[in-house]
């Protein structure tokens, strides 16, 4: 999958970076257009464009056609981390100084909203590119709802990260919402634009809310092996976010282990320390934390493809290898 | 034009409240439905939606088709509020506890958030009451457009506020992104599910490039008169605001002055006093910028009224009412 995603990349990248200098010019007014392109210029792996093209030549549709909507997939992928950044108290982001740290807390959010219209100008441009007009609203639509589910899913976790006694049921409510709608979104505006059946629709949309939470169980466990590509590892751990792990790890340790693993989740991020951080990961390890969420990773990938086992060959195929690897990824 | 509002708020306020009750249920998630209710409910004087609901009807059309764009524009509004307060570090709105102060940082951001993809799911219901799906885009593309120039805008004045030169033309071209489209959208939007032809729909904007002026002048004043409900005076020059009375006063004041002026406006804002305040305050009038001012919005106002000359009588005499207003009240 890595090599097909750098095809993709390699033929179509410089198409995707096109489209978003055309809505957004390097240049323009100080303190918007620099600061949108010194966010995109750390980079990131382009994956939800990505996913949206290679989605869409799955069904034989002309690619230039959904390069309006997997732009704005994009945007969209990095507003949300611009604002993530200040709610989560990320300084770093991509080894580099978080917008906000960089331009300050005004800049950051009015940032974040300047690019969140322009995902929808983004969109609008379809109509350019020959989508029609009733397809064009069902893209808006498609990412009103999925904007909408990803900020109900961010609120769900800062209260999370309130709660000491965290479920399973209550993680993966969170994980739906915040994750699987936005990840889902890139394969299903193709598919719109591909004039595809609503079963087929459908079933996208299934798909997808299977491989979301394989996607941020994942990226939990990332937090504590490749640390995601930042300095340290357990940045959640320092965030106290309830990952996967804190959710099975509490309910799985004994009563002082607990109040020890709260004790450092609910420290603020800059008290925590990185012996703070490693007993919390050799905790994980000893009640089988890690695994547990490797597991469910992986029950998640395996339902996800049981969702799409009667589409197309070349669909399937793709999203099968998607799923394989959102689950084995490095970073 | 005070009675006239307050007539259209009688007749259609409830259901302005009902159209966006629909779309955000107070009950949901808690940390969303709960907050955006919380923000609501602080009151606010429901501008924008009467606006587009008069200037419908000034036109003929049914006020039904109106509403769920009225709706978003009230969406619009308060969800500029609640970013707008965290990056201006303004801990009251309304006389209550700002979202952010209220509710966290984190979720004041993403409150935000969530409303301004309230805004389009909004104006997307516009289709089950009878707005095609062309104007339908119209109406999209319309607050695509005045969301991009506010959030310029923002950007514009937060670089203002570095600036220790602040000239005219400066201020009035961040007064124009900042406040001017914003101001604009009801009306242009009414125009457009009217079914207006395109001439109406540019002599509109052209009103709202003056009137914009005028109602931020105005704003800026009534900052040092009444407060606009805060508890005390002066908010914009704890905030370092440039304000039109600055750059008049910048301009001619001596060297001196001019080095106490920006010494208070470059203060953090809990260091400054109400003698400073007040030093300032009466700074401008020792150098006519308080009454320089209103002249100049009194200037944008009749421009304003110059430009709707010719417009069919009803529309003209809203829109004459509209103008004075802005200048005139003391809110």
């Amino acid at each position: 999958m890595l090599e097909e995603i750098e095809n993709i990349l390699k033929e179509w990248g410089p198409q995707i970076e096109k489209e978003i200098e055309n809505s957004i010019p390097k240049k323009g007014v100080p303190g918007i257009n620099d600061v949108v392109w010194y966010h995109i210029g750390t980079g990131g792996k382009r994956l939800r464009p990505v996913l949206a093209i290679m989605t869409g030549k799955a069904l034989g549709c002309d690619v230039e056609k959904i390069l309006p909507f997997a732009a704005a997939c994009e945007v969209l992928h990095n507003w949300l981390l611009v604002h993530d950044d200040i709610q989560d108290g990320d300084e770093v982001r991509r080894g580099q100084p978080a917008v906000w740290k960089k331009y300050g807390l005004d800049h950051g959010i009015n940032v974040g909203d300047f690019m969140s219209e322009k995902v929808y100008e983004l969109i609008l441009k379809s109509l350019e590119r020959g989508v029609d007009e009733k397809t064009t609203i069902k893209l808006l639509d498609e990412i009103v709802k999925t904007s909408l589910r990803t900020a109900e899913g961010q609120a769900m976790e800062f209260e999370l990260r309130k709660n000491n006694k965290p479920t399973e049921e209550e993680y993966i409510r969170m994980v739906v919402h915040k994750t699987a709608h936005y990840l889902t979104a890139p394969m299903v505006g193709a598919v719109v634009v591909a004039n595809a059946t609503q079963e087929t629709i459908d079933k996208i949309r299934e798909f997808g809310m299977k491989i979301g939470p394989a996607f941020q169980i994942s990226d939990d466990l990332l937090d504590l092996t490749t640390g995601k590509g930042r300095e340290d590892i357990g940045s959640d751990i320092r965030e106290g976010k309830r990952s996967m792990m804190v959710v099975h790890c509490a309910n799985n340790c004994s009563p002082e282990e607990k109040n020890q693993l709260f004790d450092i989740l609910n420290k603020p991020r800059n008290e925590t320390t990185k012996e703070d951080v490693l007993s919390v990961k050799n905790l994980f390890e000893k009640t089988g934390s890690m695994s547990y969420s490797q597991e469910q990773a992986n029950k998640y990938m395996q339902e996800s493809k049981d969702v799409i086992s009667d589409m197309p060959d070349e669909l399937r195929q793709l999203l099968e290898n998607f799923a394989e690897y959102i689950v084995n990824r490095q970073r």
